[in-house]
């Protein structure tokens, strides 16, 4: 293998994949990254054998080939050169990087040792909008689960109902939906959020479409020139339509910074019993307070004037209500519950097409 | 004790005082910052014992007292409020704030239960311009030893030589000295670096004056409201200049962004050799190259244009060299060294003031 390509591109292009390479694998191969002629072009793949993202650069390809090298030191130190030419040749399984001033041979292994990568059987796909699509991950995927206990839960799902698509995530003390718009088709795909968590990396501020693809087993996502392939996580996602009340005893509409600001003064009295505060609505005050559930350091009460619609009391996370009121668009947030079970349902009008829900806690 | 105060005002007192509270200590009343009346006005004191942080700011006293209250939380809580009237009411242990729509009780400890300050004795004082002071100690202290094994070297020295002031730090592996112009009268103080790193964060970007008084034990800096109080460390500071060499045989220079540049790249290779990276002049290429030491992940040779004085080869610590860069001054590093054992000195001529040593490694 002998070729050239610019620094820039080779270094966009090591930050788009090599992230997913693990050194945590018992296969070693895994820490490195593929780099691999194809045409006019080089083509870099790594995988954590979950997921799989590749992309290829323009390049001035001298010599066909293909080599693996350690891709975090790769990734640094491609992104630490000067701009300009940059060329690349593999003398077994070494790699000699010489750019202006910088000379390094890399010690790599074997493009055979590589695992081969997975592909789509032909199936459906469709298009986005990668910014929406951006958008509805950073609403979403940080209320998925993290504990491999429930499998199905460190996804999210995405899916069509009535002609709309939707993506959802959960980790069933809160759950977060955003509908994408109209959809044609019927699919139910639980991606894994990691591998979400990468596109949102690779998205980063483009513009531009998104493509998505699937089969039984696998998606596929097309954005630019990268290409991310993940396995879906088997089982069937909740169902979890039927826990949204569709109508709740008390209401209120509070200004979001002032709904924030007051939580995160509650929170400050809640250190020690894990961020539990409770909410009111003082119907004959039109506010809504917030305090520390039983805390030692001393007691709080902050207000907020709020539109309410009936009396009562809630207990919940106040970490978890931060995080929703931080991603939920719009200055006016609705907020209704119903008493110690019902779960807590946060909208915005300015922010139609996304749900927020956190369930009580029993106090 | 009953006061008002602004929330600007009482919240940047906070910042200034409570870092130093500590909850690691056996005195529980430690982690808490004292309030008390003093004349007109509010004296807020934190201390771990070493050092003590004081400030005043005005209030609104209609009744005098005095209290402590959990440092962490105060700090948290009243930056977190709106700006305007804070008042603060003590009754017994517990400390009433209440401030617009935000109403809380914290529960404190009786003011005395927290220890006596220590003063100082009637000594000798001298002022400095606060941005030069705080220029120096982001130049030296960072050098400074965090290892109790040798205390003195956890000190920084300030002192007077030939009628100049110097600010001296050192690890044994590398030292940092920097001239702060003339000084009248001869003294040698070893100030606890964690001490000065506080006056760094009081300092802040403020401008004005410094001043500085000693007696036999302690130092005491004012700068603006904020007093810091702070033992001496005992024991003689190491006779570091006649560690330094006055000529060397071999010396660059070099331009410094190309310096720090091939330094990272070569400190990649360095991983897992804990950083240590050979360093080369090229004479009759007119070049200073740099490589990482016995590398398994590969080979790495950066080389930077540079004016050299003789050839030699010298193995030191990346980190080491990487952070003397980052704080030098100027755009021109000379870089001078002398064979295996002898340090090696870097000088910027548009910083003629200041002197960085790294020892080198054995290779």
């Amino acid at each position: 293998m002998k070729l050239s390509v610019t620094q820039e591109n080779l270094s966009q292009a090591l930050s788009a994949v090599s992230r997913v390479a693990t050194n945590r694998s018992a296969l070693p191969v895994l820490a490195n990254v593929l780099l691999k002629t194809k045409k006019n072009r080089l083509l870099l793949v790594a995988t954590n054998l979950e997921i799989a993202i590749s992309q290829t650069v323009g390049a001035k390809v001298e010599q066909d080939g293909a080599i693996t090298v350690p891709a975090r030191l790769m990734h640094d130190y491609i992104s630490s050169l000067p701009a300009g030419n940059i060329s690349l040749e593999a003398e077994g399984s070494r790699l000699h990087i010489e750019s202006g001033d910088y000379s390094s041979a890399v010690n790599g292994v074997s493009a055979e040792e590589f695992p081969s990568l997975p592909t789509i059987q032909e199936g459906q796909s469709f298009k986005l909008k990668a910014l929406d699509f951006k958008k509805a991950l950073q609403q979403t995927i940080f209320t998925a689960s993290s504990e491999e206990t429930r499998p199905i839960l460190t996804g999210a799902f995405l899916h069509t109902f009535k002609n709309s698509l939707y993506l959802v995530a959960t980790d069933s003390y809160r759950l977060a939906e955003k509908r994408l718009g109209q959809q044609k088709g019927d699919f139910s795909l639980v991606i894994p959020a990691s591998a979400l968590n990468d596109m949102l990396r690779i998205i980063g501020d483009g513009a531009g479409e998104l493509s998505i693809s699937y089969d039984e087993a696998q998606v596929r996502f097309n954005y630019d020139q990268t290409e991310l392939i993940t396995r879906q996580i088997d089982g069937e996602f909740p169902k979890y339509r039927q826990l949204i009340p569709k109508e709740s005893d008390v209401s209120f509409s509070v200004d979001k910074e002032e709904f924030i600001n007051i939580t995160k003064v509650a929170a400050l009295f809640a250190r020690e019993s894990a961020g539990s505060v409770n909410l009111e609505t003082i119907e004959k005050e039109k506010a809504v307070s917030i305090t520390a559930v039983a805390s030692q350091v001393g007691e709080n009460v902050s207000r907020a004037s709020a539109k309410t619609k009936g009396s009562g009391k809630v207990s919940l996370n106040s970490r978890y209500l931060l995080e929703a009121l931080n991603v939920i668009e719009g200055n006016n947030i609705k907020f209704r519950f119903g008493g110690k079970v019902s779960p807590c349902v946060l909208t915005s009008e300015e922010d139609s097409d996304y749900l927020h829900i956190i369930m009580p806690l029993k106090s």
